[in-house]
């Protein structure tokens, strides 16, 4: 992709090259500091792999979120997924951060499912579709190993009955005019789209709205996201809630050159549904930072800054800091070409993904057990 | 008011001179010929004051609706009220026609109280007024009389569980442009009020949603909801629904001069909470056509056409035609005056109050048994 093509990021769209200093500047969110990650991991009783390689690398009131908890003020975690087809490894990174969280504080996680979201947005998908993928979907959220006790899974088709009275309450504060210069809506957006930011809103106010308390909230997401919040925000203190922290990350890359996705491209992206001999081929079809002739590379060197396959070993796949410097270094040198690389990737990948489909078969007879329909008995009428 | 005061008809506003032959040309509605009427009697086995004195005046495919229900192909009815207020008896005029319709012919009624409309669009509404109305309002209209067994009374925010996923099918067709186009909506509407009208398409199809059937709707309402039927007419077929059929009548006035309510000025209309005493008070001071001074009036007679007194007698309180033209034609003569007409008035809404008042207590203990909840059993699932 052209270095100078416009980055655009909104929730429904991502592309041009990533800059993500200005996307902290665009969006008025917050580095996450060296200091503020020693804090978070000082409570947390030890670090992790996706703040210490910056995966995670913007928020909004993180540090406040901490200091409430230390205070005894327990926060609830807050994330989510857009149904709209399957999910790929990419998508895994931040709920396996998330569950790193919820187990470290203790906490209670709301996991929203955007079925209407994805219906609105996506022309050609059908509810039936949506409804499929939410299943899905919710099967890999639930492999990553939620314990059911602590888990709240949401479908807003299914759960509208515990969140639309929260969700005309967000509606009615925030006027097209905000929604459009947010989220860039234009005319031609249909009014279930317009609508369905208040949606996005509610799981941040529920666990507070059902009990009756004021509990902090915070959101592990990707920074894309960022837009929904600042609405979230704005009318969260005149609904009498905090304003929910958020702790961003950024795009899990695709296989292609720039980290592309394309929905109708199976090779852009590893499915959890795909069989390891499937994502073996794609990890060996990866764009890389290779030279043109293994004789030019081994002269040259490569450049892992632009390689899709060290991005997988960065995120998740190399977590040995040694390791991957070693490998960098080796790229970098020419001592390794492209080939030999993926051949270290691939098992990795393969394992990854045999562990995660076993999960995924485990939990099918178990979907219930983590659903927000449990919520509906402590709902104050 | 002034003659040449813009006429503004939409569902949130109503002003100006109404001139219902130029709003049948602009909404494309029909005029409810006498070929029609004689059809509608013939089935029905009775005529109806309503329709003999043209307050049901305009319709869309009610001819159709009667065509189906004599071929075997039954139709629901469907209507509802948006509950910011109490209750006034020009509310009740439509209801009353609603409940000989389904009586005549059978069939079942669903009421929508529409609570999440009014907290929309009244700035000032909040959820606990409007669930406060939401349940007198309820009131008022079971103290008409309608049979649970085929009544069906869906509050918008109690039975979204019910109401939702038909809701996104609807608002995924419409687009903002077509809503401002239609409704008139500004960029400073909240993204509720922009979202309400699939709500507000919801029943026209749930019946048919909920037992896979086809079923015809039709829905007795004033025109000034014609917008909403024309957006819901539109995604019918689409939908795999028949487009709603509607019989529609012209507004019920208050007491004011040019029939004008007032939601700030208590004077301007009956509620069905007045004491029968307020009642007579409020008659008492109505806007008529009458003259200056009793001389005048004696000399040169009245103006039945803009008198708010007449109105009611045409509506509702002078079902006797010739009863009717003998009032008129002494108020024409200047043989009666405004003083004794309002006297013949005045009892018979303090009757009908009394009436309605007690059947009102009757129906406190009963709401439940005509809540669509009951619906619940009967969704696919």
């Amino acid at each position: 992709m052209p270095d100078d093509e416009e980055m655009v990021v909104t929730p429904w769209e991502v592309r041009g090259k990533m800059d993500y200093d200005r996307l902290i500047e665009l969006f008025g969110t917050q580095r996450i500091t060296p200091e503020l990650k020693e804090k978070l991991y000082k409570m947390a009783g030890e670090e992790h792999i996706m703040l210490r390689r910056d995966l995670f690398f913007s928020h909004r009131d993180l540090d406040w979120i901490l200091t409430e908890y230390e205070k005894g003020n327990k926060f609830i975690i807050y994330t989510g997924r857009g149904p709209s087809g399957h999910v790929h490894i990419g998508h895994l990174v931040p709920w396996i951060f998330t569950k790193w969280m919820q187990e470290k504080f203790g906490t209670r996680l709301y996991f929203q499912l955007t079925d209407d979201e994805k219906y609105f947005f996506t022309p050609d998908l059908s509810l039936d579709d949506v409804k499929r993928y939410t299943y899905e979907n919710a099967l890999d959220l639930l492999a990553i190993g939620f314990e059911p006790e602590n888990t709240y899974v949401i479908q807003d088709i299914e759960h509208i009955d515990m969140m639309y009275e929260l969700a005309v309450q967000v509606a009615k504060k925030v006027t097209f005019s905000t929604a459009k210069a947010v989220f860039g809506f234009e005319n031609s957006m249909n009014i279930g789209g317009i609508w369905y930011p208040a949606m996005q809103a509610v799981p941040a106010f529920l666990h507070s709205w059902i009990y009756g308390t004021k509990t902090p909230c915070i959101i592990p997401c990707a920074i894309d996201q960022d837009p929904h919040w600042r609405v979230t925000r704005d009318v969260a203190e005149r609904l009498g809630y905090y304003k929910p922290a958020s702790i961003q990350n950024k795009f899990v890359p695709g296989l292609h050159e720039g980290g592309k996705m394309s929905a109708s491209d199976p090779m852009s992206a590893i499915f959890t549904t795909d069989t390891p001999k499937q994502a073996r081929k794609k990890v060996m079809a990866a764009y890389t930072g290779g030279r043109d002739t293994a004789e030019e590379q081994r002269k040259l060197g490569a450049n892992p800054d632009i390689c899709t396959v060290f991005m997988y070993y960065d995120f998740l796949f190399m977590p040995d800091d040694k390791e991957l410097a070693e490998i960098e270094r080796k790229c970098r040198g020419g001592e390794i070409l492209c080939g030999e690389c993926k051949q270290i990737l691939a098992p990795r990948i393969m394992e990854f993904l045999e562990k995660h489909q076993a999960a995924r078969e485990e939990v099918k007879d178990r979907v219930h057990e983590f659903s927000a329909a449990r919520l509906r008995e402590d709902i104050r009428r």
